[in-house]
C-alpha cells in the first residue's frame, strides 16, 4: 500500500504536453528552470510518499472526531500538516509579495497530485486554500491582501468554500444565507452573516490556528438568483490588534458527515451567526459574489480532476504489484502447466494497462489544461479561452477515470479487493465523491453544451477539434472519433438546449476522449522519437509507447460509438412514471 | 430506502421473454399456471418488501457478529429467515419428492430477485443452498438425499460452498484440503477433512440449527490440479439416531471478513479437522468434483448475475424517487424560472432512463438463460446449450450493470448520494463484490472465448448470433451490432489462444449487449402490440417502449464501438515496467 511517485512520467507530460520549458522563458515563470522544475517534482514525491501515505489508512479508519463544535483530526495529521507548511509545498503559485514562490499554476497542480496520490482526504484541506488566494488576489483590497494573504499562501490558514445550503445545491442561486451590513460602530462597514451551509471540505479540524471561510450570501434586498449573492471572507477567529486570531466570531461546526470515503476529509456542517454575531468582510463588490466565486471555481475544479489522477495512479500502482506477485493458474497452453503471477493473464494485463493508459490520459488532460491557464497569464488570450473549454472535460472525465480505474484496481485483486484491510476498496469508495463535488459532472457537461459551446459561436470547440484533427494524421481511430466529434457539434450548435443537455454527457465524454487521444498521440511520437534518439529512460519510454496505443486503439474507437446518445436529442427521454 | 416490487414488469418479463406459459405446457411444470405465476411473483415481492427489506441498513450498519467461533446475526433477521422458511419461498424449485414445490428455476430466479433487491446480504444466504440440492440430486446416493435433501429444500438448513483457500482462487484446481478415507470402525467409509477455506459465504451463522457444507479436498494420491478434487458433504453438525444434528464436527469459523459492501452477509475462514476429526461424506466418485461442482457452479452463477437486477433495481426506485422529490433549478430556457424537480432536467432523466433500461436489460438476460435451463430439463437439448453459453453473459454483464446503475444512483443524488445515511452508497458497496465471486467476470469471458466458443466450433455462439440478427430486422444499431460480433466472432475463432483472451472481456460486453438488445427489442414489439390491442397497463407499457429505445438507441450503438478492442489480440499487451 506504499506509493512510488512518478516522477519520471511526470515530467515528461510537463515537457511534453504542459511545455513548462516555454513558460520559463517568460520573467513571471523564469524561476521554473528545469532544474526547479525536476526538484520540486521529485521533492512533493518524496513528501508525500514519506510523510502523507502513512497516514491515508489511519485517515480511513480512524476518522476526524467530532466534539462539541470541534473537530480533531487522526493522529499524525497535525505534525504532517506542519510539515508541509514548513517545507513550503503550499506556496508554490503563491503571489510572490505575499509570500508565495510565483511559480506555474501547473507545478501546483502537481504538487497537490502528489499528496493526494499519497493521501486523498487529507490533501483536501490545501485544495480549496489556492481559490481563497486567487479570489482575494482578484477582487480583494490591497488590506485584505495583507491581512490574509501571507498566511494563506504557507497555508498556516486554510480556506474553504462556502457555497451549499440544504435547498442550494446545484442551484447556487438559491441559497438563503444573509450578510447585513454594519453602520455604526467599531464594526461599521463589516457584515453580519447568519444562515447555514453544509458539505464544507475542512470546515472544522485542528490543523491551523484560523480557518479562513469564503462565504456567499444575500444581502438585504437583494435579487433572486445569482444575481444577489455576494462573497465575504469570515474568518473562524478575528484577529486581534497584533493580527493574532484570537477573537472568537459566532461561527460553529455543527457535525460532520459520514461519508462512502475521503474519510480523513472532515465534511463540516457550518452555522453562521446563531448564539453570536458572525462578522465578515466583503470580497469585491454587493452582488459581485458569483463572478468572484467562478475565480475559485475554475481552479477548484482542475484541482478536482486532479483527483482523478491521483485515485487512478495509486490503485494503479497497488494493483500492478498485486498482480506482479499474485501467483494464479498456468497461462492457456503452458506445456508444463506452471502457475504464474496474474499480471501474465491476457485479461489481468488488459486490465493493468487499460488502468495505466486512462490515468496517464487524466494527467495529460489536466496538465495541458493547467498550463493553458498559466499560458493564459503570460497574456496568451487563446490558451485563456482554450482553458475554459477544457475545464468541464477536466473535471468531470478525469474523475469518471478515477472510478473506473478504482473499480479495475479492485477486481485486479479479485476477492482480496472487497475485504477493506487490503487497500483497493478504499481508493473506489474516496474516487466516488470527485464526480459530485465542484459542480456535479452533469453540471460540468451542461456547461460545456451551453456556455462553453455558445463562445464565438461554437468556434471555440471548433478550434480544440481542428487541433486534434490536426494531430490524428496518422492514427485512424482518433481522426474517427473527430470526425464523430465534429458532426455532433455541428447538430449541437442548431439543437435546442433541451436536445443539447439530453445529449451533454456522452458528448463530454467523446470530447474529453478525443482531447486525451490527441494528448497522448503526442506523447507517443515524443516516446518513439526519443527512443530513435536514444534518450530518456528506455524501460519509461517503451511503456509509454504501449500506454498511448492502448489508449489510441482501444479506448478512443469506444467512444465514437457514443455519438449515437449524443445526438440522441430529448424526445428519447419522455417522463419517467411513477413508482407506486 | 423502501422497495417496491416490479411485480408488472416481471410477469411482463416472465411471459414474453422466458415464455412461462410454455413451460406450462409440461407435465413437469403444470404447475405453474398463470394464477400460479402471478402469485408467487406477487407474494414474494410482497414478503421481500415487508420482511427483508427493513434490514437492509441494519445489516449494514450492524454486521454479525463473530465470537469465539460462533457468528450471531444481526437483530430481526432469525426471525425474517424463519418466516421465510415457514412460507415456502426456500423450495419453489426443489424436488417434489423431498419436499419441494417442482416448479421452474426461473420462478426460483424471481424469488431470489426479490429477496435481494430487499436485502442483498441477507438473500445469500438462499442463493448457494439450490446448488446444494442439484449437487446431490446428480450426484448423490438415495441415503443421502433421504438425509439431507428435506431440509436443505425447505432452507430450515443452508448449503455452502468451500472452494477458495488462500492460494487457490480462480485456480481452484491449487487447492489443498485434504479428505482421507476411513477404513474401519463405526465411522468406516466416511472421509476425514483437514485444511483451511475462505470467502466461505455464510459458512457459520444462527439462522439454522444445522449448516451443510459443501467442500472440494483432495483424496490421498489424487493428482495434481482440478482432476484430483472430489466433493465432500461436511455437516457442521454430524446427525444423531433421531436425524437431529447435535454431534460436534470439528468444523469451525475461524473469522469473518471485514468487506466493502454485503456486510449481512457473513463471509467466513472456515477451518476443517483442525483439534478434533471432521467427517464428510463423499458425493459421487473420488475425483468426480469438478464435475459435480460445475453443477452447483451454473445455478450459483446465474444467481449472481440476478444481483445486477437486484441491486440495479433498487438503487433505481430509491433514485427515482429522490428525483422526483428534490427541487433543484428551473429548466433551461424556462420564462418563470421557476425551480422543478431533478427528473425534469434532461441529464437526469438520462441518468434515470439509463439505469432503468440496464436493469431491464439485465433481468430480460437473466430471465431468459434461466428459462433455457429450465427448458432443458423439458429435454430441449438446444436450449441446455444456450443456456451453456449465456452463463457467463449473465455472470458478467449483468453484475456489470448492477455496479454501473449503483454508481449512477449516487450521482442523481449528487451530494446526498455520498453521504452513508442516504442510502444509495449502501447499493454501491454491495454490488462491487457481483463481478468477483462465483468467478471474476475475467474469468467468465475466458470461459466464453474458451469453453464456450469453442462447442461445435463456433456454431452455437453463432447459433445465437443467427437468432438476435433474425430479431434485428427493424433496429438498425442492433443489426450494426450484431454483424461487428460476427465479425470479431469469426475473428476468435481463428486466433489463438492468447489473442482470444487478451479480447475476451470487450468480446463478452459486446455479445451479451447484443443478446440484451435483441431481449429487449422483443419486448419493444409486444409493448406496441399490447397498447395497440388495449391491453395491459399502458402507463407500464409506455415506459417499457421509451427503456427499450433507449437501450437499442443508446446502449447498443456505444457497445459496437468495442470491436476494436476485442480484436485488438494479445500483442497490444506487453509486460508492464516494474514499478520501483
Amino acid at each position: 500500500m506504499t506509493y512510488t511517485p512518478p516522477t519520471t512520467e511526470q515530467l515528461f507530460v510537463l515537457n511534453h504536453i504542459a511545455r513548462i520549458d516555454a513558460m520559463a522563458q517568460h520573467d513571471r515563470f523564469a524561476a521554473a528552470t528545469p532544474d526547479m522544475v525536476e526538484a520540486i517534482v521529485a521533492g512533493i514525491g518524496e513528501f508525500a510518499a514519506e510523510v502523507y501515505a502513512p497516514l491515508n489508512r489511519i485517515g480511513d479508519t480512524v476518522n476526524p472526531k467530532w466534539d462539541n463544535g470541534k473537530v480533531t483530526m487522526p493522529p499524525g495529521f497535525k505534525d504532517a500538516y506542519k510539515q508541509f507548511v514548513e517545507a513550503g509545498w503550499g506556496s508554490i503559485d503563491g503571489p510572490g509579495e505575499y509570500g508565495g514562490q510565483d511559480l506555474p499554476f501547473t507545478l501546483a497542480t502537481v504538487v497537490i497530485e502528489a499528496l493526494g496520490s499519497a493521501n486523498m482526504g487529507f490533501s483536501l484541506c490545501s485544495i480549496l486554500t489556492p481559490g481563497a488566494i486567487h479570489a482575494l488576489m482578484a477582487y480583494g483590497t490591497e488590506e485584505q491582501r495583507q491581512t490574509w494573504l501571507p498566511k494563506l499562501v504557507t497555508g498556516e490558514w486554510n480556506g474553504t468554500m462556502n457555497l451549499t445550503e440544504p435547498a442550494a445545491g446545484s442551484d447556487v442561486g438559491a441559497l438563503r444565507s444573509t450578510a447585513e451590513k454594519v453602520t455604526e460602530g467599531p464594526n461599521a462597514g463589516l457584515y453580519k452573516i447568519k444562515g447555514q451551509k453544509i458539505f464544507i471540505t475542512f470546515g472544522e479540524h485542528d490543523l491551523t490556528d484560523n480557518i479562513v471561510h469564503l462565504v456567499l450570501a444575500r444581502t438585504p434586498g437583494a435579487p433572486e438568483g445569482t444575481r444577489g449573492i455576494s462573497l465575504f471572507l469570515v474568518p473562524k477567529y478575528r484577529l486581534d490588534e497584533g493580527g493574532i486570531p484570537t477573537i472568537s466570531n459566532g461561527v460553529h461546526c455543527a457535525s460532520i458527515e459520514h461519508k462512502l470515503g475521503i474519510h480523513g476529509s472532515p465534511t463540516a456542517v457550518m452555522v453562521y451567526g446563531e448564539d453570536e454575531d458572525c462578522l465578515g468582510e466583503i470580497v469585491g463588490d454587493e452582488m459581485g459574489g458569483m463572478r468572484a466565486m467562478f475565480v475559485m471555481m475554475n481552479n477548484a475544479r482542475l484541482m478536482i480532476g486532479c483527483q482523478g489522477i491521483q485515485i487512478g495512479e495509486r490503485a494503479t500502482q497497488q494493483a500492478q504489484r498485486f498482480a506482479a506477485e499474485r501467483v494464479q493458474s498456468a497461462l492457456a497452453g503452458s506445456p508444463d502447466r506452471t502457475p504464474v503471477t496474474i499480471d501474465q493473464h491476457p485479461d489481468v494485463r488488459r486490465m493493468l494497462w487499460r488502468m495505466r493508459a486512462q490515468t496517464e490520459a487524466a494527467r495529460a488532460l489536466t496538465y495541458y489544461a493547467a498550463a493553458q491557464i498559466d499560458f493564459g497569464k503570460l497574456g496568451d488570450e487563446a490558451a485563456a479561452m482554450r482553458a475554459d473549454i477544457l475545464i468541464p472535460l477536466v473535471k468531470a472525465h478525469a474523475t469518471d477515470i478515477g472510478c473506473e480505474v478504482a473499480s479495475l484496481g479492485i477486481q485486479v485483486h479479485g476477492g482480496m479487493g472487497f475485504i477493506e484491510e487490503t487497500g483497493a476498496a478504499q481508493h473506489y469508495r474516496d474516487a466516488r465523491i470527485a464526480p459530485i463535488y465542484e459542480g456535479t459532472n452533469g453540471i460540468q457537461a451542461a456547461d460545456l453544451v451551453g456556455r462553453k459551446l455558445g463562445m464565438a459561436g461554437g468556434d471555440l470547440v471548433r478550434g480544440l477539434i481542428d487541433d486534434i484533427a490536426h494531430g490524428a494524421a496518422e492514427f485512424p481511430e482518433l481522426q474517427q472519433l473527430v470526425d464523430a466529434c465534429r458532426a455532433v457539434t455541428d447538430w449541437m450548435v442548431g439543437a435546442n438546449t433541451a436536445d443539447r443537455l439530453a445529449g451533454s454527457y456522452p458528448y463530454l465524454t467523446m470530447h474529453a476522449t478525443a482531447t486525451c487521444g490527441w494528448l497522448m498521440a503526442i506523447q507517443h511520437k515524443a516516446a518513439r522519437a526519443a527512443l530513435g534518439e536514444g534518450q530518456g529512460d528506455r524501460a519509461f519510454l517503451e511503456a509509454k509507447i504501449v500506454s498511448t496505443r492502448f489508449y489510441l486503439e482501444q479506448i478512443v474507437p469506444a467512444a465514437t460509438g457514443l455519438a449515437a446518445s449524443a445526438r440522441a436529442g430529448d424526445a428519447a427521454l419522455e417522463a419517467l412514471p411513477a413508482i407506486a
